[in-house]
């Protein structure tokens, strides 16, 4: 088996579960509970928290720990009660939470990155928050956040110049990034900032809210006030370690793990554009050449997003599963519904291209070995797939 | 070290741990991926909701899976938007929720149980939501609860006879309930329900929320459009599939736990019944007879809380602790906080009594040998606690 899809979904790392482990069943205090072992317990959750919160440049007091992205997400929107921005290929999450506030869509460009141009004008005086992901969760794009966060600054000034009160605050999803980009919040100049343990190696079920000093939101849960009143209930040692702990491990590897997985895509690549060439001087017909998706160079090095046009690659998927080759389409949330992934269709491609489109993810699960494999299975089911579509036109 | 406080947290049993484990490193997919090993990890996710609904006589579709009893409380809320009644006594997730809407407190007697004349008196028109716990997180303290949906059930026909279309539902959180109690919503008679995995021997950051047919419910987290679309975000497979299987087992073994339980809980009381009584002969002075805590037949057999009147409870709970004996005075998240105990205040104990309460609550930690050690490490430590106030006051 070969997986190629872990954009979707990462394995916990050996290390992340071989931490968490003990907090199930040994160390598995209340961390509120008032005698020493569950004070410890209390200790290595703090800590915990410092140490992925040092990840991202922050303290463990700037973060609210969740139940994953999701939920982060719809914290960080109660940040604001007025008008918010997002991009219009914005995973899901953001896209529903935007839609329950007053919301407007920034465009993007061909290969999914923002029209800075298109925010400067969206960005009208009711305005209060803009939610950009830090790299899209389909192709991988990077958005360029420290130029955005620039924008903001600026309209900030202008508002204040105008003795214009209303706030305007800077979220970003950083779910896929986190285990690619080298993350600082000050750099970055968000205000808010969601990371995922369920895409960076950790276990599912856990995510953080990063909040700038000052930010102040409105809890979607409340109860015995635990995360400073943020978000209640006992909270997920094991989790929150397992967190720390692959997010560590993801930072202490960011330049081994892009130089990994640039050579890897390289392979893919390769294989993928010798598609309606080799073959075409045996074939009586014209393969077409594979498109590349996202941002040639400001994309996530373990996202190899690909247009196949013609292709129904949901049978694809079917084809390369027989071989052991697993990749989806898109958000596995999305794909599930059978909807057409509206991130492609913002980037302009037709209703073909998007049905011939797979988003192939590269991670731990990885070898130069198993991705070699893996591109001459996807380059050969293709091409199987593009003869079987003309000689069924023939038969037609 | 001798636990004693599982009403906080308990250990995730070894079974639990066992069949959740799979699910972090190897069957690790996104359960809405399209390959099908996900497929595979779907129907496990699907199964795991079955069987755990199954323990609550429900299906998988009725439960909506959450990150803990807080959140599938703060769900359960969202079934209303008008007047709420909640018991004084209620844990802190359900007073904080109710403090949100518009509210009144249904008032106990000393032993912790409803006066439903009281809840009848407070059923006006407008109430659309009753949540009552069905065991007391301080107390043990175990709620009529059919008898309390029989009275919603003829308010809700006297509002049908009245044109009134004012909805009424009933909710409970059963956190504590699940380990020591044959559930059955149909049997119960609630809309609503609350389970939580930490508290019955499954891992913290689960719970769930039982959601009767036709009962209308706002999610507080949207995105991906997970659970019926009630609360979205990538499932937590190996928490829910640990969820349900100690679900089973507590339920497997309900009977037995509850004789052990009768047994330990016999043997503490028995062994703190002699204070104030064996040393008086030898001791120059009276101390207090231990008040048991909590109603004396309707209480779950683990709970066993006390009150040593003139005890200084947090003392006493450092004291222990040298002596391997861990046990809480209250709630862990509301002792944490240094509040006094609202749940004691509403049962009518003095401050002094608050103040020398303590939480003994057994579990799997426990066995026969080790409750009857704690137990006149207890007594021992609380004798010692008067003889020293007794010199101090002397000495003064």
């Amino acid at each position: 088996m070969i997986y190629l899809d872990h954009a979707a979904a990462t394995p916990v790392s050996q290390k992340a579960l071989q931490v968490m482990t003990p907090y199930f069943a040994e160390e598995f205090f209340n961390p509120s509970a008032p005698y020493l072992p569950a004070k410890r317990v209390r200790e290595v959750y703090e800590l915990a928290k410092d140490d992925l919160a040092h990840v991202i440049g922050a303290k463990g007091v700037d973060l609210v720990i969740t139940a994953g992205a999701t939920e982060s997400i719809n914290l960080a929107f109660t940040v604001c009660q007025g008008k918010v921005l997002v991009l219009e290929t914005e995973h899901a999450a953001v896209l529903e939470v935007a839609k329950q506030c007053s919301y407007e869509l920034v465009k993007v460009d061909k290969n999914g990155l923002i029209l800075i141009d298109d925010l400067r004008d969206k960005l009208s005086d009711e305005v209060e928050l803009v939610s950009i992901s830090l790299a899209n969760n389909e192709l991988g794009t990077i958005q360029p956040l420290v130029e955005i966060a620039e924008v903001i600054r600026r309209v900030r000034q202008e508002r204040l110049r105008n003795n214009n009160n209303t706030p305007l605050y800077l979220h970003s999803d950083a779910s896929q990034a986190l285990n690619l980009l080298d993350l600082n919040v000050a750099r970055l100049g968000v205000d808010l900032l969601t990371i995922n343990a369920a895409k960076c190696g950790g276990p599912k079920g856990v995510g953080a809210l990063y909040v700038a000093h000052g930010v102040k939101l409105r809890p979607i849960s409340v109860g015995g006030g635990q995360e400073r009143g943020l978000r209640s209930g006992t909270e997920n040692v094991a989790g929150v370690v397992g967190f720390a702990t692959a997010a560590q491990e993801a930072k202490a590897h960011l330049a081994g793990s892009r130089k990994k997985y640039q050579v890897m895509s390289r392979i893919l690549r390769q294989e993928l554009e010798k598609i309606g060439k080799d073959m075409n001087s045996t074939t009586d017909f014209v393969m077409p050449t594979p498109i590349f998706l996202g941002h040639p160079k400001h994309q996530l090095a373990s996202f190899v997003p690909v247009c196949f046009p013609g292709v129904d690659a949901e049978r694809l998927i079917y084809r390369l599963e027989q071989h052991g080759v697993l990749v989806s389409t898109g958000a596995a949330c999305a794909a599930n519904k059978g909807n057409k992934s509206h991130v492609l269709a913002a980037i302009g491609l037709s209703d073909v291209e998007i049905a011939g489109s797979l988003r192939i993810s590269l991670g731990s699960a990885n070898t130069i070995e198993n991705v070699t494999e893996a591109a001459s299975i996807i380059r050969e089911e293709v091409e199987r797939e593009y003869c079987r579509i003309h000689e069924r036109g023939h038969h037609v």
